[in-house]
């Protein structure tokens, strides 16, 4: 049924078919364009964001091609015969450039880049912006999360509350920000992910009392028990009972591993369970705390109430990337053939960038974060002593120069996928050293300092000189 | 690769493997269990929901298998023998009674009840969960849409900033809400939805002038050309262009569809060129308006600003359900063999309603919804004069009787689907009946009036004594 053995060309909007369609027969289709991806904005109003869905994203574009049911499909929406033989056959056979994933990256900046004939350039706009858009949002929230919660360890635990199948690929991005665990087993499966729960309040209910219910658990997984004491009354009946069953598994040569909160207010009752812990001589038994999280309620438990919350189990907030729900990523035309190419927007911020281009990342000499820079993609770095505003000009800063490198790498070649997959955990890794690398005042939660990205000169003169062009083409309709 | 051909077994939440596995071993694998599915709140601070993607869960459901890797994956996660031979074998056959996908619904009231033994009753919660909750979501994000637009269509654009593979599911949902249409091809396809869309700022730019851009354009679909008018101005070449394409068309006999406006004021633009079009004897072409689009932007335009735009394209705002981006229905058990169940939560909202139940709808004789009432399974309700606040019994009142319905019908029984496949525009056409017979007070955004739904004296009763019950044995730890 859906998604059973599908190709995935049809996974595009309906208008990049007609473009393409367009493309092949005004003459177009062995024109070669140049795409950039990037975006706008930094979710969250957070100061960076972390980029990731790059192997996921190459993994489904090599599904993306047309079944014979699809072509079909497409004949009876009045495609026309030769472009559906030229879709028959189709693959992607261009080039792709990007940021490594797990990168932490700026508005402005082109993260990733598409070259091939317009054609296949066009038609892998939406799976690409799909992908890579909402994998980047939930890596972010996810490393937000990890801002705070430090060395305490937070688990996803967003699967019902996720927008249907976009769950997986919240998963993955959330391991990538940083979540330990994921509840989601096809997900775990299919990105290798470590799987963790506990259990539900119908476990509780199922039986006639808690303690009976506790009793149960324990006597299956003696070595892995965590109690939900939650379920009719924390204080009063849910932590007496555990400290019960506690004391019963020490007799049998095992430790409870933790309880688990998931109502009531979290910074009351941890502290109050903790004590009741102590007191009974359980220090070791973990807490849990679970119920509408996110990285201003954790900052608050841990560093304003001192909670005595040892891990996290998280829904919602960071598998839909709350309250942002979307990275407004886009994906535009910068080059046909030889041919620099822009759009020039009502909204000046959302002009765009001409010609192929490299983003390069300068170090100050202590290693950390100083400046990004996009030139034109030859142009040597070295000669680049001052950058650019994007949209401002008139904002313009010195480069000083200690160490700094290309970002944009080639990731795929004619088609082929050329660099080597890297597990998740190695992307997690790339993160974490990158963070190490950011300086604090861009990881603030309210209003952080923005990471200055500038263009080169010679970028800038490129578009103002294409800008002048078009506008005296308007000018003289 | 991803989802190809896959068994959606895994897609739960860990913790229900781990709980089935308990119930096996248990001794509890006969028991027979009752969930009810419910929400505790309207999105979007509304006064009504919108049931959907029920179809599509009891589809899924038909796959929720387990493959031979699957049952080897979780080998590897500790599993045990006997319960992965169970499950090996496992398919859901128990039997699930639900409202009408696009019913209105209300909080508090089970809209989909779960009978079957305990384990399968179990696993499914996660899928369950995923799938009603998110298309439940974006139907109720769709309609609001359409209380605003009325008459005019809007298209689902929201592919790429939609959450991952969520955007299936989404476009479905959009669709029951009212869109007239998605870009999502695969959506298109796959459920059977009109898939409508235009050009991108790419195609603009590939040429060396917009008009030329706009003239090829219209050479390939010249009886339904829509033109994108703000690649480079709207006002000072985008619209004279479209202009003059359009008096091209005219001259061999066809007529330009629309112009699309995607940035600036969209007020201002659109009554600008609807002024540019009529002046050129254009009146016939519509104005198609996109760019961060929601229900309140649209009322804006429409209703303060008499805005001259014909038909929206709208993206991140509905495919997402922002800002809300989840719904926070759950699945909680109800009964086990002919024990009530509840549950007593720290936050008294969150207590449950135990026992099999039935909702039923009253209708004022105007045939206009009046109050949804909640009683136990086979209470009669012709004797129930009086409903009470699910958590407020204080908050009661008379329930005077005109005519009435029950919501929950039989669906799956026995693991088979029993109810005829409606269409989706058949279950529009449901929901605009029965957004019809809902009074206005509960459509408004602001503070709408909220609608009642209570509880019979006698689910009170049961209710009250099993809490008495579950309170003295706290009491007595």
């Amino acid at each position: 049924m859906i998604l059973s053995g599908i190709h995935l060309g049809l996974y595009t909007d309906y208008y990049e078919l007609e473009m393409a369609q367009g493309y092949f027969y005004g003459g177009k289709k062995e024109e070669q364009a140049t795409f950039d991806y990037f975006f706008r904005s930094n979710p969250f109003r957070g100061g960076f964001t972390v980029f990731a869905g790059l192997q996921d994203f190459l993994e489904l574009l090599s599904q993306f091609t047309f079944s014979e049911s699809d072509i079909e499909y497409l004949k009876k929406q009045g495609f026309k015969p030769e472009f559906l033989e030229y879709l028959q056959d189709f693959s992607f056979a261009g080039n792709i450039f990007s940021v490594k994933e797990g990168e932490i990256i700026f508005p402005n900046e082109p993260v990733l880049r598409v070259e091939g004939n317009i054609i296949e350039c066009q038609l892998i706009e939406s799976l690409l912006l799909n992908i890579l858009n909402f994998e980047s949002l939930i890596a972010t929230k996810a490393f937000r999360i990890k801002l705070v919660s430090g060395e305490k360890i937070f688990a996803d635990f967003g699967l019902r509350r996720a927008q249907g199948f976009g769950a997986l690929h919240a998963s993955r991005a959330a391991y990538i920000g940083g979540a330990s665990s994921t509840s989601n087993v096809l997900a775990g499966k299919l990105f290798d992910i470590p799987v963790s729960g506990t259990q539900a309040h119908s476990w509780i209910q199922s039986f006639n009392d808690e303690l009976e219910a506790f009793r149960a658990y324990a006597n299956i997984h003696p070595g892995n028990t965590v109690l939900l004491v939650d379920t009719f009354d924390t204080l009063n009946s849910g932590v007496p009972n555990a400290i019960h069953v506690a004391k019963e598994l020490e007799e049998k040569g095992f430790r409870l591993k933790a309880i688990r909160l998931d109502s009531g207010d979290l910074a009351y009752l941890s502290l109050k369970a903790r004590q009741m812990l102590n007191n009974a001589g359980l220090d070791y038994v973990n807490i849990i705390a679970s119920n509408q999280l996110n990285e201003y309620v954790i900052k608050s438990l841990l560093k304003d109430q001192n909670a005595a919350i040892d891990a996290f189990g998280i829904g919602t907030e960071m598998i839909t990337g709350k309250s942002d729900a979307a990275l407004d990523g886009v994906y535009k035309l910068a080059q046909v053939d030889d041919q620099p190419k822009m759009k020039i927007s009502e909204n000046i911020e959302k002009n765009t960038l001409p010609g192929k281009k490299q983003v390069y990342r300068f170090f100050d000499c202590d290693g950390k974060f100083y400046r990004d820079a996009i030139l034109i993609e030859n142009e040597n770095p070295e000669t680049v002593d001052r950058i650019y505003h994007p949209v401002y000009p008139e904002k313009n800063t010195l480069l000083e120069k200690c160490t700094f490198e290309a970002l944009l790498k080639p990731v795929v070649k004619s088609g082929k996928i050329t660099f080597k997959k890297q597990s998740l955990p190695d992307i997690h890794s790339h993160l974490m050293k990158r963070a190490s690398q950011l300086p604090n005042e861009h990881k603030r939660f309210i209003s952080p300092h923005l990471y200055k990205v500038g263009i080169s000169k010679k970028l800038m003169k490129t578009r103002d000189t294409l800008t002048k062009k078009l506008k005296q083409k308007i000018d003289s309709i």
